[in-house]
């Protein structure tokens, strides 16, 4: 392992695919941007990884690539050091709820560390490439040999608006028993057994028949709500009341650690948080007012698989349950964390992931679901493998953008339906 | 690293010199039992870890070393599992304050991790031998190149009760003056420049007369105290009071996290701990009453290196300072503290090391501190080579031993002390 500095990083922006999915925001635009990183050693050694892909990010990661080169690709550590020498603009930065991503939280040191998570993974990729072993290995090694995901359900029209973009065969689904077909198709071509619905889309009585429809169609299956932090408290507690029997837990119900911890203090039903627990300086007020139960993990957010095991070790400390968050990735983000949810011996509930969409993807084998689960990988690495033609198409799509998707933008996309045409960021809570 | 899997497990306890060090339990034994743990793997690699080598450790350690035959050393987070499959005989623990080590909580769990602890060391040790790589490279790289340690002042005598055990030139120390004088030489020999007493031994206005001393002598110099829970929160408050001026922090002055959390509501001086806080599932009530402003790590009670990081990214997350405790140990444990203290960006204090006591070791090198403190060494592995025959020595006297000191007893040792006859473990807190 001595010796294998960084020679080189290649930083590929690229533009994938992605339905017509709704959230309290907008809508998906037909193409998101995400980043990949290849690093490779100076003894030609190469590790990939990947994470979000708008222009602040890529910003940021231009001259970290410039920085980490002759970095040792064993020194992850450093590899924070590094980053903390780089600035940001601090006008790219803004602490409002991020109106494309529903990332939580903004702040420099969260960009930072999203920025890092790629290099991070892709240095684990090369490490376990040169030593023959698996990532999860590099992490202490696997608890379990998968890791279960729940089917991600969403409100979505049928095609993009004006028909752009890449089209699928999903069509709409728009209530109960439209969300209940599509569980039904994820569960026929992945074996899921728990299922999620993004809420936030329509008032909140809407929602909850969904999630009827689900819990009837699905008896006894594990059930969940995420309307993104659309409801006021009071909202929030009566649908709390309304589906106590059924929910495993509700995400993100109301915005901000101090509506959670109030939601919290009136209902029974555990909360969950990808919004208001995304940093590590979060976590404190929001543990401490028990304001949730449990934190989905974005390991881009927490800049990297390391800082994702740190966060379980803090959870399991305070006895906060653990999954993981997804936002549209490929399938080098979804190995990553796939290979991190091996080795966390408290993943309480099974992840959330959008790949079962189908989304667009440069690795040369797709990963397949059985039974709801991801086999972990056990060759060396990641156990994928870039696919350089896919990389440069995708490339090429973002090269050709004019700029108008390099920068996810929700409700920008909702505003190209000419029925929403006067469509702006609902202020939350909306209901 | 694949098939280097565990073929034979050697664990040898010796019994290793030690001063008649004071506290608040008695007096340390003539010599004191440990643990050396050596695992050769099916390639013919090697690793050496070392733990606390008490009769119930050792118990614990047998069976556990079976288990582990054909584990493969990179599988770091089956070592717990490993370990829950091996019983504890209930009747070894019990829930109250050990009166032999001050060590604490007493809990199968954290039996468990300090019997852990030097398996999982051994592994590292082994694991860097064979990629050629420290120890703190597996930990994920250095953040410092040294580690800063404090003088660990005693009261003593200048011998054992009976003349027992090894002579030294150290004399004794039993009042401010004789502390001082003891500093000094710990200055001249080491170049330390911070200083922690031991207290709990006389009662308060006499420790505290000893630091004023201390303060004198150093002046600006960063100070310490640790009765080892010896105090009421009435008589721990009066202490702080009289040295807020100099105490860098007050350690574990009251017994238990109640009597601290008492304490720190009166005072600005900060808190340390090594008894309220040695087990994760002591943490959240510690850090939700802010009982404790700094956690001195024992990586042996908290199973090891990779969850002595995870404890210090929670006290990062929860704005707690991060130091590590000593208790009697050789030189394989203490390059294990300084491997991972050189990975932990916030190590906040200089370490605690009884090492400078001299006490004996089974390293063929011992290690040297300059101006206080130890180059992390960056030889494959620990960086430390074990001595067969220095092993060999050690283990023939606790053959030897009929008994007495196999299980460190410093209530018993006192006792040896015709003027201490009638000595028990006094009731906490004492003052």
């Amino acid at each position: 392992m001595r010796g294998q500095r960084i020679a080189e990083v290649r930083l590929t922006p690229v533009l994938i695919s992605d339905p017509p999915l709704l959230n309290v925001q907008g809508v998906h635009q037909p193409y998101t941007p995400r980043l990949v990183v290849e690093i490779v050693t100076v003894d030609g050694a190469t590790g990939v990884g990947e994470t979000y892909g708008d222009t602040k990010y890529l910003e940021l990661a231009r001259p970290y690539a410039r920085a980490v080169v002759g970095h040792d690709i064993a020194d992850l550590n450093g590899l924070f050091t590094s980053m903390n020498k780089i600035g940001v603009a601090d006008s790219r930065i803004d602490h409002s709820v991020d109106v494309g991503g529903l990332r939580g939280v903004q702040s420099a040191d969260k960009l930072r560390l999203s920025v890092v998570s790629a290099f991070e993974v892709a240095c684990l990729d090369a490490l376990g490439k040169i030593q023959g072993v698996p990532v999860h290995t590099l992490l202490g090694g696997k608890v379990r040999d998968a890791v279960e995901y729940s089917a991600y359900l969403f409100y979505r029209w049928a095609e993009h608006p004006g028909g752009a973009g890449e089209k699928d065969a999903w069509g709409a689904a728009l209530d109960p028993a439209g969300i209940v077909e599509q569980a039904r198709r994820f569960v026929r071509e992945h074996g899921f057994t728990s299922f999620k619905l993004k809420g936030g889309v329509f008032p909140p009585e809407q929602e909850v028949a969904a999630i009827r429809a689900l819990a009837d169609a699905f008896p006894g299956h594990p059930l969940r709500l995420d309307p993104n932090g659309g409801w006021t408290p009071r909202t929030s507690l009566k649908v709390a009341a309304e589906l106590a029997d059924v929910l495993e837990y509700l995400e993100d119900p109301a915005p901000g650690t101090a509506a959670m911890a109030e939601v919290s203090r009136g209902t029974g039903v555990p909360l969950a948080t990808n919004m208001c627990v995304t940093t590590f300086p979060e976590i404190r007020q929001a543990f401490l007012t028990d304001a949730v139960q449990v934190v989905l993990s974005d390991h881009h957010y927490w800049g990297g698989l390391r800082n994702t095991r740190e966060l379980a070790a803090i959870c399991r400390v305070f006895g906060v349950g653990m999954s993981m968050h997804s936002n549209t990735h490929m399938g080098i983000s979804l190995a990553a964390m796939t290979h991190v949810a091996a080795t966390v011996p408290n993943l309480d509930y099974a992840c959330d992931s959008h790949y079962p969409w189908g989304t667009e993807d440069v690795i040369t084998a797709r990963h397949v679901f059985r039974d709801g689960r991801l086999d972990v990988p056990d060759a060396p690495g990641l156990g994928v493998e870039l696919d350089p033609a896919a990389l440069a198409r995708l490339h090429r799509r973002w090269l050709d953008d004019d700029g108008t998707l390099r920068d996810r933008d929700d409700a920008a996309a909702m505003r190209r339906a000419p029925e929403h045409a006067t469509w702006t960021s609902p202020v939350l809570p909306r209901w």
